[in-house]
């Protein structure tokens, strides 16, 4: 499955794409499929409200209980033109507008060796040896084609092409052989990053803020796990302005989600909606090609099996 | 304003202190004064649960309007005695189980200056010119009298006494000089560190995570910022097992609530339940102090205006 956010009439809503074409919205279908049966209009409301409200966080929150709704939905919704949007004549919106936590590892060993190599250093010994993250700002998406505004604290804008796995169980103390049970699905994470600011934070040892927190490029949607299937092998490049920067797979990957959601889960929980940005693909950054992004430069991402993701940063 | 979450019959519901001695239940009196006004009984549930819902996060972000009802209710409920419980009889717990974000900063030069001395190193030049700060796990949170599990990877316990200041208003681009505005009050965080796992974190330049997550100290209440004023010259006092490790002023703040909340809100918004820690008041932590926690310690911290926090580790 793929769910998508949506804007209509000017909010935002919980949809899921169907037949590759089109969008149904999760609220609304529930609503029609559970009066169709004959259920009370009152607690139709109030159950699809619970199972499947609006917000995408709300509904990954009800976790399995949705997802097996949202699938019984998408075979009966198939056949109800009038419920169903074209992709095409929507605007889509980052899949989740709120985010329970936004946790961003290193994974990708290509990325962080030449990190390090720019400054002469090597890498450190404990990366090999724990998953190394921050915590970005849980708020700041902007989904496929939405502009992403240039923060005004910066002369050097730079992104990075990364895939966000998506929590949706509560946890803790999880094995690494039992932690792909604790994600949805995998989608699009442009860690849009001020390369100015977030060298002079890191001076102080608490790691990047500001030089993160201002935008996330999330989507275009989030593609269950079933549909994903091995993360290690995935196609994947970035374009700006339409020339390739990267064209690569998802390769040297130091370490896995399940390893992460290992490591953070120990005593201390994982919840519904928690993002678990990969760290840059190889290469895939401007810091990793010695180029910064320019305003107006028209970012692309793509990755096998999950999709298409741009954003134009925007002065 | 003391504004705090307890226990009742195994759930978390928001309160606040009447007369220094009684809680009232904020939803409960919400729902009987409006009662005794004759409003309909359908309608007060929702209101109630809109504006004071039992789940502290919800009444701030509901904001000056939940505050003006709660001043009003405790007007009120003042005199119904059958409303109010005994703070001693109740057991409390953290005010916000659930916060929006959590940012910790690293604002009194002498706890700075401590650290890197200790590593025969000069505070950095950034330090001084934007305040620092990482962000914390915003669910994670023990209130006064309530035991902290010794994380189980760590064999290196510490803590840190921290004022902490909540956001109620969601803003963008905020002047210093309105930054107050957005403070609701204050109360002491305790940032629990494990610093072996995080010292080894630390070298990969991401900030502390494990190091830091596992737990934060929260309590006893919030306390509106009418009855704190300034925060500079605060007493503040940090005991364990009895014996004083600092007592002293907040005096050394290189970074005010304000600056955070202007440097943090540059084209990022802040928002109702963000936690705003101002890090170690110098000397009130254990790595201030060459000393570390033991298994059973039981940690005492105070500051002046809003109360005592009392949390024992535990193995």
């Amino acid at each position: 499955m793929k769910l998508v956010s949506y804007l209509s009439q000017g909010r935002v809503r919980s949809g899921v794409i169907v037949d590759d074409k089109y969008i149904a919205d999760l609220n609304n279908s529930c609503y029609e499929f559970y009066l169709e049966r004959g259920e009370d209009e009152i607690f139709v409301e109030r159950f699809c409200n619970a199972l499947v409200p609006s917000d995408m966080l709300g509904v990954i929150q009800a976790g399995e209980r949705a997802m097996e709704l949202i699938s019984n939905l998408i075979g009966w919704v198939r056949n109800r033109e009038e419920l169903l949007l074209k992709i095409d004549e929507v605007k889509l919106k980052a899949p989740l507008q709120r985010a329970n936590t936004v946790r961003d590892f290193l994974a990708f060993r290509g990325h962080v060796e030449a990190s390090y190599k720019r400054r002469g250093q090597q890498i450190p010994e404990e990366w090999f040896k724990i998953p190394i993250y921050y915590k970005g700002d849980p708020a700041a998406f902007y989904g496929h084609m939405e502009n992403v505004p240039w923060p005004s604290y910066s002369n050097a804008l730079d992104f990075e092409l990364e895939i966000g796995a998506i929590v949706y169980r509560k946890g803790v103390n999880i094995e690494k052989r039992k932690a792909r049970d604790y994600i949805l699905g995998y989608t699009i994470f442009n860690d849009f990053s001020a390369r100015d600011i977030q060298m002079r934070e890191m001076t102080c040892l608490l790691g990047p803020a500001k030089g993160k927190d201002f935008a996330n490029g999330l989507g275009p949607w989030i593609v269950t796990k079933d549909e994903v299937g091995e993360i290690k092998g995935l196609r994947a490049y970035a374009s700006v302005d339409g020339e390739k920067w990267c064209d690569t797979k998802a390769e040297d990957m130091q370490w896995s989600f399940e390893d992460m959601i290992s490591y953070v889960s120990q005593d201390e929980y994982i919840r519904p909606g928690d993002i678990f940005g990969s760290g840059t693909i190889s290469g895939c950054c401007g810091l990793d090609n010695g180029r910064l992004l320019r305003p107006g430069s028209l970012v692309e991402l793509y990755i096998e099996k999950i999709g298409i993701l741009v954003n134009r940063v925007v002065k």
